[in-house]
């Protein structure tokens, strides 16, 4: 799907490494050094985010659970804010819309998600999630992200 | 909204204990003594069912993570598809959409499913997420579940 | 789903039919004499709609098509924003997703929305599509509108 | 985004004619010569197909309603799925998410449909919706079809 965000990228607003830091301070329930989530990479309104294949996170049959796949795209989708909009630590999550496509493999999965819209109230991006072995897209997720007004 | 799923209640295809039984059996690693979750009541297609409020759901600001209510979500469906259809360890979440409608008080969470559609092959479903202490409903999801064909 | 709004009913900020002058001014393409949309009911927060049975909507085998589904759908929420909020022509569809449930009957479709927020900066709300003569549920739509900033 | 598909390009299952003789003869109510729709390309699981800009498509201030770019997702998903599965007339929709992103300009839209998955049950797809004129994305859609059993 071809939809390019356009025009010579732009650069990040914030590194991995900015980004890494203020979720650590501001989320650190969700992201810290025994939750298996990293920041891969980010782009201007992009993001590859991993979540370790982890005992916990299993159902029956060995796969990665749906919640877990849930919470790593608005995990992604919080860096490919970020990685837009800089530091805006109070967006909320207001809608998410997940398809279940493919049994995950019994490894790492990575998520890769896009800003389709980013607008000064509205953010709204798109997930792609793939068992890190084989590429293969497992699901598929949309969000929409709330900004609140400056203060 | 007043979609009565109609006629006088059907009795539920299993009971509340019943099904519990089943979930610490087949999900052990999501339903377990240790993770707040408790089956409060079960209908013919409905189930009402808790998130006890626990530290480790929580985030900034003390409220309780939007992945922790998909997962109950989710869980409140698979709980409303047994009810409605006995057994059937192997239904698939295939489409889970969640608008996050306020913030939840500190407190625990429960989620109210009602089977919108029991086809042969596909379950939908809808769910209200109130905080404990106050009904008022916090998310809002429609999902749907695919059941394997018999073998 | 017995999400009460609560309290004792606030009454609807626009009646039936100053609602459906509103509508037959600002959407003329949309809402006019011939196009088999009437408004039937108006509380405060929701709305019941309905779109006549009429050949150039139908598909193969007899029934409604989708996208008028979809279209009625739309209508109804904005009536609801209408009954809630007053007269705001701007509100914007933001997002909606839609569960065919079951195939409707050769009739006409009802549509009843109700808000489940009603923000300053986003309303969303859920509706149920009934088959006319049967009152069963073939459709069931949540959808979030935004409302613009007063100028 | 970019999840591919995968190896070299297979044939699409049906040729552009093809599917547009199948539509005219199926679907005549939707795709007739008045009805501004066209198929301008055809791959394997993929489709573009394009709406005409036309007066009673239009809302105040002249942008294509949100109902005729439901209409064209939906359109531009079956011609997908033709050209992967063949002639199968009796796919049916069974959930259809679209987030509206930008109003589009007063031009003819274009809908990019692609397969995310294609099983024997469920066919999942997304669609972009751009703007003829400036190939920005006004909306964005995911949506799922269910194969009837052969019988």
């Amino acid at each position: 799907m071809n939809v390019t965000m356009s025009k010579p990228a732009k650069s990040p607003a914030m590194s991995r490494e900015q980004i890494e830091a203020l979720l650590a301070k501001e989320f650190p329930q969700a992201f810290h050094p025994g939750s298996g989530l990293s920041v891969e990479e980010v782009g201007f309104g992009t993001a590859r985010v991993r979540q370790a294949y982890m005992a916990r996170l299993i159902r029956p049959g060995g796969t990665i659970s749906g919640p877990t796949m849930m919470a790593l795209a608005d995990f992604a989708m919080y860096v490919a804010v970020f990685s837009a909009a800089g530091p805006v630590p109070l967006a909320v999550t207001t809608n998410l819309n997940i398809n279940f496509l493919r049994k995950p493999a019994q490894a790492d999965i990575v998520a890769k998600a896009r800003l389709l819209k980013h607008g000064k109230r509205l953010v709204v991006g798109e997930v792609d999630i793939v068992s890190a072995d084989s590429e293969e897209t497992v699901a598929h997720v949309t969000a929409t992200y709330s900004i609140p007004p400056a203060t």
